[in-house]
């Protein structure tokens, strides 16, 4: 097949390292030359973060971070940061925190230095999201795209297992999804896999840890603790990688079916991500050869469906829509309004039946191997 | 084990498509807004970039790209550019024309739009080189690095056969040794292990059709040329993908080796490379055995040499240094020049006896899997 594709990689520069933060902190000011840091953190991840901060010369100190970023909170804000003469945004915390800073980097321009707690993935894409009564909007600015993202495992332990497997998954998704989204090229191909094999071995370890029984120890030297912290290193990791491929790739079939999932019938995100993937995999992957090979390769496994399926299995991943409370009812509407939708890039033609028997399937808990399409793939 | 680096990702748009370049150019000149465009290519390249650079507004067209860029013919370039009201450099052709354009823009700061025809890499990194009173010096400015690159597999006909798998297999170096260089990271390492695999395909493609039998027929319907032309475009973007993971990984053991066989003993480039990588794979790997199951994955292979082995021998590569002139006196010499040079970040620790033993094992071309080193890895 010709290789015909146009690629945009984006300038950031990424520090690894478990109980670093504060070093590469500290490196990263002096690099940019910064002398008034704006640190945009919640109250709870600034103690939680004690050891990272300390000691860090702070000349405002932001702890507004709420979610959806309303525009009267961005615009004070960006208020405070030019009464502060700021010249660097510091933001340690999840999407919330560092939409946060970005919308203060939109207007101002000013830099931002990220340091996820989560695996949201935001801190690696420029996209910016804004309330203003209460619709929600998003947009692209090469502005808001962090210039070092700072990544210490030690600062994810706020992120309790069942979240962090939730997100883990979502990570996931954004991997498998790039694949076939409208500008899916090698690039992001390469960087999803890599991503999908790093969240797999990542959640297993978080996820497997929480099923282990509670050590009598504690402390640094607990190897379950060891575990947990290796694990959210490499889904750190993985999480970076999926927020790369999936900014350049774009949104594919999974994310147009759980964008109206949980905007039109309010299904929780990570969850309704962690159920409907399979079923996109499995109507897909038959379309997409080199795709399933991808995916297979990346989680160790001869086949994409199944390799997706055993990790399921393994972290107890939810399994039903029926269970967030999606309604038979609803599936005729929600495909309907899905079909629009669907990227004209997806590898498989999607009519409104393969649609419903995707949702069917999904709500039902249907094992995605068995599901009949109507037509071949 | 903890997962500590920090990764700098330069910003780079990559266009690829056969036959596309013409409208890529277009696309990209007007996207950056340019008016006054600077032509370097040879012309040579020039006549066979015809349809590619047809109806093109050239300002200024330059065709002087000698190797190793001489200080005084990169300033009569820059002054030209100057007097021409440049505003876009437009390089078409190899490393030559690439790093001519570079020394254009280390001092003028205009933009790069790369055109490569070989595998070179030179687009994808921020390395310049100039020549003084024949002494080379080499730097690193974030100004060189083209904005644009665009990669047209009709473009690299020019190479023949034979110099498209020596570069081809100097883009292997590039990936293998970035696995160990000192700034080696897990990214790095991700598209080390696609361009391993993109150019082992290409290369098997352009090098399997020199060894078939010249077909009756021709032009653009022939299989051959197909054939040809998909080996081309595969190993396009894997010494893409190669150059990318070596500029930010840094050199490490392999190229150290070769520098000094190149650079003291006078041995063709891509003919050193292409023989001595097997022998530094054949000593690192057991040290390195992430790195060892990143190669052999990517060669398809469930040995790291045992796949470099079988394409060497598919591609008919090389296999000895006696073969280049290397002599044995020099053996001694050389391993005393290196050894000052390897990098810490090595996987093994090298000493004399293991460089003599590599070298003579070079020389001679003993199989890499037979040599027996001193120290155990």
């Amino acid at each position: 097949m010709p290789l015909v594709f146009s690629h945009d990689t984006l300038a950031q520069r990424v520090l690894f390292g478990a109980g670093l933060a504060g070093t590469h902190l500290r490196d990263e000011i002096s690099r940019l030359g910064a002398r008034r840091v704006m640190l945009v953190c919640t109250a709870g991840q600034a103690e939680r973060s004690g050891a990272a901060l300390h000691g860090l010369d702070i000349a405002l100190r932001w702890e507004d971070a709420p979610q959806h970023v309303p525009v009267e909170r961005a615009e004070a804000a960006r208020a405070a940061a030019a009464a502060n003469d700021i010249d660097l945004i510091v933001a340690v915390g999840g999407g919330s925190t560092i939409g946060m800073a970005k919308a203060v980097a939109l207007t101002t321009g000013l830099p931002i230095v990220a340091v996820p707690t989560t695996f949201a993935g935001s801190e690696a894409t420029p996209v910016w999201g804004l309330t203003e009564h209460s619709r929600k909007q998003t947009g692209v600015d090469a502005r808001v795209l962090p210039v070092s993202v700072i990544y210490d495992a030690a600062l994810a332990e706020g992120l309790s297992r069942e979240l962090a497997v939730a997100s883990g998954l979502n990570g996931i998704a954004h991997c498998i999804d790039s694949l076939w989204a409208p500008r899916a090229d090698p690039i992001n191909a390469t960087l999803a896999a890599e991503g999908i094999t790093a969240l797999a071995r990542g959640l297993r370890l978080i996820g497997g840890s929480a099923t282990r029984p509670e050590p009598d120890g504690g402390g640094d030297g607990d190897p379950d603790d060891r575990t947990a912290l290796a694990g959210r290193e490499a889904a750190q990791y993985g999480a970076y990688l999926s927020a790369v491929a999936f900014a350049s790739a774009g949104s594919g079939l999974h994310h147009k079916i759980c964008h109206v999932l949980g905007g039109t019938y309010g299904l929780p995100h990570a969850a309704t991500h962690a159920i409907v993937l399979p079923y996109v995999t499995a109507f897909n992957v038959p379309a997409a050869p080199e795709a399933g090979r991808r995916i297979a390769r990346a989680f160790g496994s001869d086949d994409a469906l199944a390799g997706l399926n055993r990790l399921r299995a393994d972290l107890d991943a939810p399994r039903a829509l029926a269970d967030l409370g999606f309604e038979e009812s609803q599936i005729e509407e929600a495909a309907t309004i899905i079909l629009p939708a669907v990227p004209e890039s997806n590898p498989r033609p999607v009519g409104l039946t393969d649609l419903v028997t995707l949702l069917r399937a999904a709500r039902a808990g249907t094992p995605p191997e068995n599901v009949r399409w109507e037509n071949v793939a």
